[in-house]
């Protein structure tokens, strides 16, 4: 069995519909090639009440769960708030944060703002996630039975936080085995077309069956778990 | 208080990241537009569990729902039967439905698969939602506190269904008293900035705050309720 992960998305401007969550699919392309089973996408807005039980019941539910968004300075930003609160963990000043957004303002001539300060409280006990590509350092704590990783909701910080400090994780902390996706597409035929002379193959039962109809072929795909023999 | 609404997005192809889930941005701007409160999206795969659990979860959370995929002919598609388990509901043969389907592969000159049957199988005292444009009819039904509607996850055929057949039943089914949003977009001050500025602003506790940081500017946003004063 592969570990399962979730995708947890923050912000009111996905929920309402102004911005497309494309973390969510770019994160769970890249759990899945891990070797991951993602089970649920989930977004929520900027409501402390939602989050923290949304926190509650993915510890419960998952063995992974890969946050996006609420890590900024402003009163909308609410998800160090919630973790601390669903899981009962004081939020504890981080020096070494400060200092890392202190450097991205002085690097680049600004005057730090003091709301920024909000931003160095990370949870006791967590793994700050250095960012050096934004102001919003990430962190990763285990509650329940699930590992949480929070990360900025911006792409270009997101992306770079997984590739360089969320992979090198996941690999020592989880037993990783990717299975292997087959994709057949065809022309001119339904898909309950295939499915009648699929039903006539005798597919075994570790292998995942799955359809796909776009505007003009069909996607038929075969997902083989990893110790699928080879012959 | 608005209504609250939920998005519910089916399919392995959502979840495992090959698809980005447009449906709900799409879904989520229509249904603020129309005065609803949108609390939540969720996706999940082609698990029958997954998919009965998260079911009775909204029903008892959401006034309303909105669900995309899971309707078509084949194997992984368990919108139906999931209902059929969540809510104690049998399936049933719907005659309409089916002649429906027949008609779409008559009018193409195309043999209609005997699994397209499955497609006329609807739970019992459910609205079919009659669709022109696919072989999967939609259908609602009211369960808990929630009204749900589901609907085909091919975003043309989901586009259509939803204007065509929702929009005129939300109206009647919920009072709906759209607010007005505001965004004021300014360039080079960074978010934690205009926090600031804002702070000597007393906004009213009923006006939602909100900020968005892109790539060159940073969003501000005030929404404000139906019955708040003009002046």
């Amino acid at each position: 069995m592969n570990p399962t992960l979730e995708i947890f998305s923050q912000g009111e401007e996905i929920v309402t519909g102004q911005t497309v969550d494309t973390n969510a699919a770019w994160l769970s392309q890249k759990a899945v090639a891990c070797g991951f089973t993602v089970t649920r996408h989930t977004a929520v807005g900027d409501k402390l009440d939602d989050l923290i039980v949304l926190l509650q019941d993915i510890s419960q539910r998952a063995d992974c769960c890969i946050c996006t968004g609420g890590l900024g300075p402003t009163s909308d930003d609410l998800t160090a708030e919630a973790v601390a609160y669903a899981f009962n963990i004081p939020l504890e000043f981080d020096e070494i944060a400060f200092e890392q957004i202190s450097r991205f303002f002085a690097q680049r001539n600004r005057a730090m703002p003091e709301s920024n300060r909000k931003q160095a409280m990370l949870p006791q006990g967590a793994e700050r996630i250095d960012n050096e590509w934004g102001t919003a350092p990430g962190f990763s704590l285990t509650y329940g039975r699930c590992w949480f990783a929070f990360l900025p909701g911006v792409p270009l910080e997101m992306k770079h936080l997984f590739h360089d400090r969320i992979l090198p994780k996941l690999s020592t902390r989880f037993l990783l085995q990717p299975g292997q996706l087959i994709t057949i597409k065809t022309l001119g035929l339904g898909e309950s077309a295939i499915q009648e002379r699929i039903n006539s193959i005798e597919i075994p039962a570790q292998v995942q069956l799955g359809f796909r109809a776009g505007a003009d072929d069909v996607q038929t795909k075969l997902l083989f778990p990893f110790d699928y023999p080879e012959t």
